[in-house]
């Protein structure tokens, strides 16, 4: 066996979850990429608008890498594409929901479409070493896919994201028959998502929610019902239009993500729209509110959405009254609860009626439960088997689960963000560690380092004292006493004034026209402030001692 | 009847929970005040530590306020007393556990001891114009009570937060009797809890989290098991020493709030430490695995707590080897789920077992699922209700569980934090507004304007430029070309030097000499900044333009 007949499985997106928004299959000079998604900011990420994951790994072998592979149009597994094409120019690949979800992103970017090939469930593509064959699977938006990747090792089975639902909206069920197939045939390796392994028994189907809608207009037959959902839930829309013609209301689209996804979607034939049923959010005043329902985005509470906005009232289009019963069909995505709550509590503060998870089946998840996913492994019978999509908790109860099903320890790893591992048939061992994780994006900006919120962090929790030393580059003398600027710090006038002491003081040690480098002086009034501000306010701010010459 | 005879109930406290932390009940020249607790820092607090309640109106009448009556001794209810009493020195009235966990409190600020009343439950104690009367009730901490208080226009019942436990750790169930005796006296108004108006059923009983631990200690009959807990929740540390010593396991406590609150309890005879068990951190390393406990703080992830520093290898006197199991005996607090999920994370990678909430019954809540308030108003029988502790949300659920029960909308009212309910004996309605709400504590600090808070948010979320500009008081000249410095913004070299030039070309319009007040070129300064920042970074930092005279 030649030394580089391995297949290396290199972890490289991400945040928090592991085997989420990239992953890199590579065997001998050949690299494939699965998923380019980006992950949402949280709390410790001030003023971070997207994290996207560290591409370094590949541009330094661009030359190597032959495609990105989709499994399905989520923002976490498509979102980043639009930053990453810059460096990496290759093939897309990707069931057509995906990509019409691609060319809108690059659409906003004025990116040109050239490199996106359309595949089909159970078309087959060869890139170099590895051959793919896409997978139908059930998920919360239309064309996911499993993949099944033939490699000279073995055939790894990749989950992507996916439930079982045996009612699914659009007829196809997940692909039992052809799944099988490829466990029969010997699969050398499973990626498994395992996003609800702490959850006993199946997901409810996607057709529960069109219960709960059926019975929810019946019982608001009066009233104007505004649903808030995901964009990219085709599924839920449909129903929603269905039911909606079934009561014979018209519907108004608000936002422009959803009005983006539903113009995808009719083109590709993903989502088909009642004849006459559809009218402009800007002619609603015209319609009873019993005769309407208007499909919003906002369901995270997220600050500029059309939800949250009619909540604090303002949205023009249309102002929120007690006739109106708002629908949140979604769960929140842990991190938003206090954001949804808070336009929940407004909404009801205006009198309307607000129905949502907590009280009833308004939302299914797209991702599958422990019983699902047993019949998922029983299907692969696979020799190795490497949990995916999840905090490193999810990973560790996914690996008991493959344990109950007979599994041993020496066929499971854990990986963690940046790592790779090793397979060559045989065996499946950890190798070296590659850069990988998360780039910040801020406005149009990439913060490599990361440093810049670290330093936004600071600020934020300690705020900022800058001291301000206007110095004669002649005499090397104060010009006048320092400037004491406070950002974030509650200082009484004493204590600013005994600041400015503080530095004076400081500054008097030093003979400043001598000195070029002014980092020790400056180090000195930085640490001279610190204790003074601990001591009297146990805060710790970020502190810029600024020495100006003139 | 007189002007001032009306009861006036004033939502003073809180942010976020309506009715929570501190409530004020006025009649006539009397004022009482029920709890004076604070609440944690949600996200978008960075940098503080506590909200305290607005007492500026208390301050304000501070001659009429004639008590604090606390419900339990829960750091939303008790917390902010060390803050308020240099304001307001009024008698402070709570069972044993509530004031011997406010004497730790004093403590800790050097306030001493003189004004604490303690009371029994079925104790009543007179007040001016009121009359209150403590009533046992079941919660997560021991001597919690529900308050009937008697008004000249009424009997106001207070339910404090409650749940109703069939098998009480110690013996003592809700008072059935007391309650169902005032009920039927009459009662003019009830304000009762709201925290879980959405789940269905009942709380499950505290025994059962003993019957969870007891299965757990068999099963783990070998390793070391740590449990991280609620230090207040004295029932819960009693089942875990009880469990112990039957398994003839030593205990260690570890974190200063569990030693403290530990002391405390066992002063006052509400735990009971089998003879012997107790050992001390500092020598565990002397016991086998198998026969030692640690109970340790940090089950919602705190950064500084026991069970994070664990898990981050930072606590000398343990390290979490794979022989460990860790219980966390609790479920997080909205908001703190991202960092008690890193605890866990970080504990499985080092390859330790972690029990949590997700996969055991290993917590309860301590209050009244819906079939538990349902019983509370059905003894009660109010004329009027008022729902409270709770988002809005949780407040109109409580008022549509109330109709269920026959009560029409005249009936109710829905406060917000600041309002005033005035009630007669035959109406209910609103009142004036008052200061109320949240005051930032921030170390030794309290930021009563907020201002900092925004400054915060601000520079957290997109950063700081500071144009430092020298200027000859002489001439009126730039001395030097302007600094540029940006903490939290990415800026290229040549944006920098743009906007250097953009300050420079700004303040050539202007007279310098002539300008005494430099308001206005500093405001054309900084719109000149932004206009060129937002174009070229869609970022909207924080910008400070400094003009210095020399």
């Amino acid at each position: 066996m030649k030394q580089n007949s391995t297949l290396k499985i290199r972890f490289l997106g991400g945040v928090g979850e592991i085997g989420k928004n990239m992953t890199a299959l590579e065997y001998g000079k050949d690299i494939i990429v699965i998923d380019a998604g980006v992950t949402f900011p949280s709390q410790d990420m001030p003023g971070i608008d997207l994290v996207i994951p560290d591409i370094s790994y590949l541009t330094a072998n661009k030359d190597r890498v032959r495609a990105i592979i989709l499994t399905h149009g989520h923002e976490d597994h498509i979102g980043a594409i639009s930053y990453i094409l810059k460096d990496i120019n290759v093939p897309i690949y990707g069931t057509k929901m995906s990509l019409a979800l691609v060319e809108t992103k690059l659409a906003e970017f004025k990116i040109t479409k050239k490199m996106l090939k359309r595949v089909n469930p159970r078309d087959r593509i060869n890139l170099g070493a590895f051959s793919v064959e896409f997978i139908n699977v059930n998920h919360s938006i239309a064309g996911a896919c499993a993949l099944a990747i033939t490699t000279p090792v073995g055939v790894v089975v990749h989950s992507g994201d996916f439930k079982i639902d045996m009612t699914p909206i659009n007829g196809n069920m997940m692909d039992f028959t052809r799944l099988s197939e490829i466990g029969k045939k010997g699969v050398m390796l499973l990626m498994c998502e395992s996003t609800n392994v702490e959850r006993t028994g199946y997901a409810m189907s996607e057709h529960v929610v069109g219960q709960t809608l059926e019975r929810l207009f019946l019982a608001n037959v009066k009233r104007r019902i505004i649903i808030a959902t995901f964009s990219s839930n085709i599924y839920r829309l449909q129903q929603i239009f269905n039911i909606a013609a079934q009561n014979k209301r018209k519907v108004a689209i608000s936002g422009r993500s959803m009005l983006n996804v539903v113009d995808a979607a009719v083109k590709i034939g993903e989502l088909n729209i009642p004849q006459g049923i559809l009218i402009d959010i800007e002619k609603i005043k015209n319609v009873p509110d019993k005769d309407l329902v208007v499909i919003s985005t906002g369901s995270q509470g997220e600050p500029m959405s059309v939800l949250t906005r009619m909540a604090s009232d303002s949205y023009p289009q249309l102002t929120i009254t007690p006739n109106d019963t708002i629908i949140i069909s979604a769960s929140p995505i842990p991190g938003n609860e206090k954001s949804i709550y808070d336009v929940i509590n407004n909404l009801y503060r205006k009198g309307a009626e607000v129905v949502y998870e907590s009280i009833e089946n308004i939302h299914v998840s797209g991702h599958a439960c422990q019983e699902e996913l047993k019949i998922f492994h029983s299907l692969i019978k696979p020799k190795f088997f490497i949990p995916i999509h999840g905090e490193y908790r999810h990973l560790k109860k996914h690996t008991l689960l493959a344990k109950e099903l007979g599994m041993k320890d020496y066929q499971m790893i854990i990986p963690d963000i940046g790592d790779t591992v090793i397979l060559n048939g045989k065996t499946m061992r950890f190798g070296d560690k590659v850069p990988a994780g998360s780039r910040y994006v801020d406005g149009l900006q990439i913060d490599d380092s990361n440093i810049y919120v670290r330093d936004r962090l600071h600020l934020a929790e300690e705020g900022l004292i800058i001291a301000l030393c206007c110095v004669s580059s002649l005499s090397g003398e104060l010009l006048k006493a320092p400037d004491i600027i406070s950002k974030g710090v509650v200082l009484s006038d004493a204590q600013t004034e005994a600041i400015r002491d503080i530095v004076s003081k400081t500054l008097s040690g030093f003979d400043l026209k001598r000195i070029g480098d002014k980092r020790e002086v400056k180090n000195k009034i930085r640490s001279a402030i610190r204790t003074f501000v601990i001591k009297k306010t146990k805060n710790n701010p970020m502190i810029l001692p600024v020495i100006t010459q003139v």
